[in-house]
């Protein structure tokens, strides 16, 4: 084997992280074709001088961002089927490697999706609204092809709404999209060129983070903290005039932060002086649980120069892709244009049906009961951590949404600990899949949203033990490495 | 004024023409600012010695394409909103101009969309469709977040259906895309970047061409005939090794052609031989009224370098937005990381309906009343033109499908006759909007599946006496230009 792997144990940077980014790098590469077998990780371990759990993490990363497969009996190997190599059109050749974050789930209780619970839909409403539109008239309308901007009865109430609630401004308007991620990817086509700056959380959830990157984007990371984004780091993060910048002012993911008054009104401040234009990413506002809500950017925006995302999905039925933006109309009109280039306009049919939901007022008594299972989840699971998690830990306190942050306390290594939590039944995302440019090895995520109390306690007391154990492991067992 | 235009009257380019590329550049150059006026048609036609209709047509292009709006009584001004020019976010600098096509509809007869007529659409057999969803014991699981591969049920039936119907090869696999339009956006993410080089038809539909140009690639033209593309000119096309070929095999938009068996072995032949994939877009294929079908590329391709494209949308309901795309596993995967992050994955509503459609047989008892009636609009779309339109003109008799491909005599200019058209009532979409590099200013596009055959008729008699009319004219009254 002659791989020429450079691991270093001075470095800082954990081995598992080195090992998994120089065979990342290898693939990338081609060094590493598809259908080409890893050394097993015994074998590995011994030639490395490595423990065999070291290698086994950066196999599971590797695994889990798609580079390989494992096959059970037959080892791991360089994902994509070599038997494509035919005459002819050479796949492999023409597309790059993935490098998209894959699911981490699977285990007994899982706090990886950050997703409403499945046990609250509230069916019978759903029904009586869809049975609602299909008695419409204008069924063929809505079955017909539609408009860019949206089902114009649902586009207009949400304007609507904006305008009556002082959110909207003069001269904005409201484009629907197919959920908050397609309205970043448009606002990503319409001002992004390759190479330009965008600034943004850190740590954020990678659905941004691989988007804007796959389009060409260099990140600027601005700090999260418990109180949301570091504003001196912000201020000086918009002085470099990035193109533009993505707050999830509300309950953000993963750290489940919300941005205070002062805050956003500072933030407006300094992207009003440097002419950058903040992206209001609240997918989770209408989650709070408690405490008082804070007023929107967009809200405090005098001047124009905030574009505000929201969705129906984390507050209904994620299955149905509906949400919108609300910004200023020359943006408005130009993001029409990128969403008839990408996919002519957002299914009709469900925007029919979110509209029959909300105008019954069934998606208000939905939301209702939403939050007080939701205090409920969040409630277990502060008390679950500050119960179960050792004594070094820190956690956010979020008021709302699904996400609660978690930092171990050192030399833990959320990643490393994985494959032995889920083997103890329990599941999390490590917080290497957020980090943006500052890691934090220790961080992990809990959604606690789909969960119910009990197993987020019970899942909490596994996690406890299992980080326990590590502690224990850890202060006798420094690894060592072959350089 | 002085804006320094430079119109010559010898350069085979029309007048009006001229006038719209060089208003448009100052649009985008800047020279033109939002809110700026326009002197008035019959202004402008003085001072450069042009017909006042050369001036009408070019500011009437300029408006379709979004780049200035027209107020009755206060004359035409550059689009966008002047009052944004605040301190902060500079909206108008931070957007390039528009350039997508606008809809050319809004007359009495209008063969302007290519789309099903909502009078044929099955309500009762959608309704019920719907309702057996609804009382699904699965309904909990369509509304949680889904797949970026799409609904499992449908994807295996649909996977399953072209294994069976010897569509699919050994390690192909299906993606469930928001229609046709983007399974061609996510294919170009993932196989395109900026520079590279596409294959297309010429003509070929703005959606394809404005998708592709958006992403920065330099469009090859292959001329299509009635028998299809020029096949000499793939050839010629494909030596220059384009990243990929776009066909639409089966009654093209907008010329309604259908690519003979010989030609399809061939271009497969070529396209191997380039190692250049071939993305077969066929959303049409279901729609053929009479004539025998033509196997798909994909079925001919034994070297698994055929991508296709496929969609309910125009043999059932456009405003559900699903399609799907079958190709090989490595292409696959990649596109399911793009449509993760372009928006996380298609509508489930509407793909758990649409495969209740298909399941029940209720899809392909609509399609064939669907095949009643169209191949009636095509005959009479057909006869239409043998007996309404001038002696000179040429048109293709396609066996499927939603338009017919007209070209008219020489020196006609179907855009500049546009105006005139809609004002007696008939509305259609110029071959200008479907030019890539050979212009067809002769050339125009009947959309006929949402017409009824009388309406067919009418809209061709009115369009017979509107083009006698104008060779009338243009016999005797040549433009000139100062220059």
């Amino acid at each position: 084997m002659d791989w020429h792997l450079q691991l270093n144990s001075e470095s800082g940077v954990p081995l598992y992280r080195q090992l998994y980014d120089q065979i990342s790098e290898l693939v990338r590469s081609g060094d590493l074709a598809p259908g080409d077998r890893l050394p097993a990780t015994r074998e590995l371990a011994g030639l490395l001088g490595l423990n065999r759990a070291t290698i086994s993490t950066a196999y599971e990363l590797l695994e889990a961002e798609g580079l390989i497969t494992g096959q059970v009996g037959r080892g791991s190997f360089v994902a994509g089927p070599a038997e494509n190599r035919e005459q002819g059109v050479d796949w492999e050749a023409l597309l790059a490697p993935a490098g998209s974050p894959a699911g981490v789930a699977g285990a007994g209780i899982s706090f990886v999706m950050s997703r409403p619970s499945r046990d609250l839909f509230p069916l019978d409403a759903f029904r009586s609204s869809c049975r609602a539109v299909l008695d419409r008239q204008d069924l063929a309308d809505i079955l017909q092809l539609g408009s860019p901007s949206g089902y114009e009865p649902l586009r207009r109430l949400l304007l609507e709404d904006a305008r009556r609630s002082g959110l909207a401004r003069p001269g904005d308007d409201v484009i629907v999209t197919n959920g908050c991620q397609q309205a970043l990817d448009l606002i990503g086509r319409v001002l992004l060129r390759s190479g330009d700056r965008v600034a943004v959380e850190d740590p954020v959830y990678p659905g941004l983070k691989n988007l804007l990157t796959g389009m060409g984007a260099r990140l600027l990371a601005i700090p999260v903290g418990s109180e949301g984004m570091d504003m001196e780091a912000a201020e000086r993060v918009l002085r470099e005039k990035p193109r533009f910048l993505v707050v999830t002012s509300n309950f953000q993911n993963p750290t489940g932060a919300t941005l205070p008054l002062e805050a956003r009104r500072a933030l407006l401040d300094a992207a009003r002086q440097a002419g950058v234009p903040v992206v209001e990413n609240d997918a989770y506002g209408d989650l709070r649980y408690c405490g008082a809500a804070v007023a929107p950017l967009k809200q405090l925006d005098d001047r124009g120069g905030t574009i505000l995302l929201r969705s129906f999905s984390k507050v209904s039925f994620p299955g149905l892709r509906v949400g919108w933006v609300l910004g200023p109309q020359p943006l408005i009109e130009r993001l029409r244009h990128a969403k008839e280039a990408a996919d002519l306009h957002t299914d009709q049919l469900s925007q029919a049906v979110l509209l029959e939901f909300m105008e019954s007022g069934r998606l208000e008594e939905h939301r209702q009961r939403v939050l007080v299972a939701g205090r409920r989840r969040l409630e277990a699971t502060l008390e679950g951590c500050r119960q179960y998690l050792p004594s070094g830990a820190r956690y956010t306190r979020p008021e709302g949404g699904m996400n609660v942050w978690v930092r171990l306390p050192e030399p833990l290594d959320t990643a490393a600990l994985l494959p032995r939590a889920r083997m103890e039944g329990v599941a999390y995302v490590p917080g290497l899949y957020f980090t943006v440019a500052r890691p934090e090895p220790g961080a992990l995520r809990l959604s606690f949203a789909s969960l119910t109390p009990d197993e987020i306690r019970r899942g909490l007391e596994i996690l406890g033990r299992v980080v326990a154990a590590e502690m224990k492991r850890a202060d006798f067992q420094p690894e060592s490495a072959l350089v």
